[in-house]
């Protein structure tokens, strides 16, 4: 599926963001994730559970249902599944028929984020979740924010696109990213890692404005700013970066925008954005404005990429491209991601 | 189509409620019945007729025409039909075109319904449709209310499977069947006749509840309330049945939910309810309540009906199916079904 | 695609009223025509200019962007082109990719409306375009007026059967077309040339009207009246035409009816309509009468023709279809129609 060339849209060996940790609760909350549809919800000991949300009786959306202590009853028949997703009880009958039993899928909680791992269950490894306390959510040295969660009604490589090309930040954000106008000219530098894929620029002495000003009370002169495009896979991107005073090189702090990415199917997606920063952690107006910023932004790159999905969906083949210099980040994370998928395709 | 196994989606060799016999008048009345338009009207006479609803001209749909006297006349460029379906004027010639006739369907009105046959002319044979006067519609000794006409987005088997599964009624209507919160748990018994396959459950010594005591004020303590599920074919599903007093056993009334199915599309249906009971005929108030309920009850069923019709178009194969011994009732009459197809499908 | 017999929907050598020259001006405007996302501007000097609507970087439409002195740049990452298509300038970078240029297709401007040539640009023949003036637009001895664009969801083919059987007046007009009601009676005269298929009708001695009162106030008697419908080829038909004073034969004048058809995909259209009469030029209330009019009239026809796609996309295979004799012009219409088609998907 364009830009991919892979038979599959996207790959399942993989841990994604399901929901924010807010979302979950004693209530049951019906997401679609890869085409899947599933519930979330906590135990009465507050554990995550993620199970498949269709009960196989007859086909009835579970998030319909309600929660009776760790048990989820559907709405229709009144079947009752464990946590554990065993189907425990049938009204009409003391009997249990076999072969019954829900999904479980695994799941962890880490920097306030409920994730699913939606392969096989025997590949589902903790050790390849993303490391968020790294990059601030949930280490208590850094402040963050979470973001409205999106739902995006065109292909997750859109939006992996849209990120690694940060020169659309001039034209799109023009107006609402403050010092956005200098990327598209500023020149790129790409740092590659088996871990992840940097797409970095800097913008050398930049001139103070009132978004630096509330960052860094303290600071009068000019800043150098990162603008890295960093892709640790389909389901993380982090953009922004690190703070520099021009006047010394010294280290400011560290500013990351998180960008979450799940594929709800193979032409929609979910996107969790969280703002993390290590300096001015006790500022609430600062936090605020980041959440302002983000409800003008996320809507413009949302138009963007709907607008792009539209026309492929019209088109009979693949969109001819071309490609500039500042695109090569882009293209070889399109490459990372196929050969992830395509060693899923055609296991070795 | 999923939950059948056969070709083609419903048996057109069947009588069908077409309408209530009160919106078919002197104006014509569009609908699409099993995937064919189709227009109904009356005649000066008063006789009800059912004509293929598209021009055979330029295939605009003649519900948008008129009536003149028993004629109808296309909309668009002036074609006039008889009742019976043949082209009489052409308004920009005196010559008529052949082959240019409407297929008139044979049509029937009982029990305050019109019904249509939608297959073979040959085969179309009154002593098939339903003997509507013995269950209530249409005999002087019953009480009968038309609750309002539903189009409801699903296929129509899942109304079957719906109505051939009472369980249901202690989970979707559990706010809104008195009494349906015991449904579940009584103990099935299946009646097979040539005729009608019955689904009989029973509630044996029901304390009295509000609505027991408006159906029969001079009784006082439990009732034997039956709750049948008797098929008559895809078209007709009675549900409710006899009421007995718990201390004698003797008859106290019968009560049924008359469910006139009928396929729009293949994934969509028309929906008429007539309730009927043979007993506190002249209590509008007890009709009244009958239409209260019906406003609440029946937009549970759509829901999840509509809800199941959505999550099986989104899977790319059917969805696994485990029954239940009380669905014992409901996979017979799938197989009644799938005969009755199969056997128009390929004749003996 | 029925009606028509080809495997084509149009003939893409051709010209087609692709937008009203006032509504292309120093903003972007985006359409689609054919199937093709195209955008229409003028430069500074004032001249209107076709190009093709997606930015072949990463396909995102291109009138979300905005113009630039004569160059247009893209909203997404800013990639510019000339008025030519030629792209000129990729922000991030100062080298150019090849291959990127934008397809400008010809443009004419005649009669108040920009035509598209949309087929190969070396058969693209000025000569080809229809000589509005000859039909007033253009013209300073006729007064015309442009009604307002509408975009119609349905098949191009269905207005153009609709415009040559003007029968159709009677029924679907005969409350808003004056005379209208005489129109399925006439006898229709068919008139074929290389360049044009008139099918001809007169309402010979139609009685005073306000309207002919409104058109010619100097006269009293009734009027022969033409009704012609004359199609030029897919993009244009005209109908009405002359008007005579019954009594002696005399030409009152001409009142043409333009209607400008451009396909927007294989199931909608664009529907340019364009007024014009050689007398009474000077009388705006004539005017206002010929707008408000057609705010009656083509909602109706747009009802019909849509009403009728609906159907078409609900069969399976194409209607039955019965002609009568006075559709011999729209039906010899199809076929030139079919003819031109055949002739681009096999050249001779």
């Amino acid at each position: 599926m364009h830009p991919l060339k892979t038979r599959q849209p996207y790959p399942r060996n993989q841990w994604w963001a399901a929901a924010y940790s807010s979302e979950v609760g004693r209530e049951l909350l019906g997401r679609t994730i890869l085409g899947e549809r599933i519930i979330l919800y906590r135990t009465e000991r507050g554990e995550p559970v993620i199970l498949s949300g269709l009960c196989p009786h007859r086909a009835f959306p579970l998030e319909k249902g309600c929660l009776s202590g760790d048990r989820v009853r559907c709405g229709y028949h009144g079947f009752a599944f464990s946590a554990s997703g065993t189907l425990e009880e049938v009204p009409s009958q003391t009997a249990i028929p076999a072969k019954a039993d829900l999904r479980r899928y695994p799941v962890a909680e880490r920097g306030g984020v409920v994730w699913i791992w939606t392969g096989s269950e025997a590949l589902a490894d903790e050790t390849l979740l993303p490391d968020m306390a790294a990059l601030g959510p949930g280490s208590p040295a850094w402040a963050t924010e979470q973001h409205r969660l999106a739902t995006i009604a065109a292909r997750y490589t859109l939006l992996i696109d849209n990120l690694l090309d940060l020169s659309h930040a001039s034209f799109i954000h023009a107006d609402t990213i403050p010092g956005g106008n200098f990327v598209a000219g500023l020149p790129v530098d790409l740092v590659e890692t088996p871990e992840s894929l940097n797409v970095r620029r800097k913008g050398n002495g930049l001139p103070p404005n009132p978004f630096f000003k509330l960052m860094f009370p303290d600071h009068a002169g000019p800043l150098d700013q990162s603008f890295d495009a960093e892709y640790f896979g389909p389901h993380l991107i982090r953009t922004g970066g690190a703070l520099y005073d021009s006047a010394n090189g010294a280290l400011l702090g560290t500013q990351n925008y998180l960008h979450l990415i799940t594929p709800e199917t193979p032409s929609s997606l979910h996107y969790f954005v969280i703002t993390s920063r290590d300096f001015a952690t006790g500022n609430p107006a600062l936090g605020q404005t980041h959440m302002d910023m983000g409800l003008r932004i996320q809507p413009q790159d949302k138009a963007a990429i709907e607008a792009i999905e539209l026309v492929l969906q019209g088109l009979d083949s693949p969109p001819r491209e071309v490609s500039a210099r500042c695109d090569t980040g882009a293209l070889k994370v399109r490459h990372r991601l196929e050969t992830q998928i395509r060693a899923e395709e055609c296991p070795a």
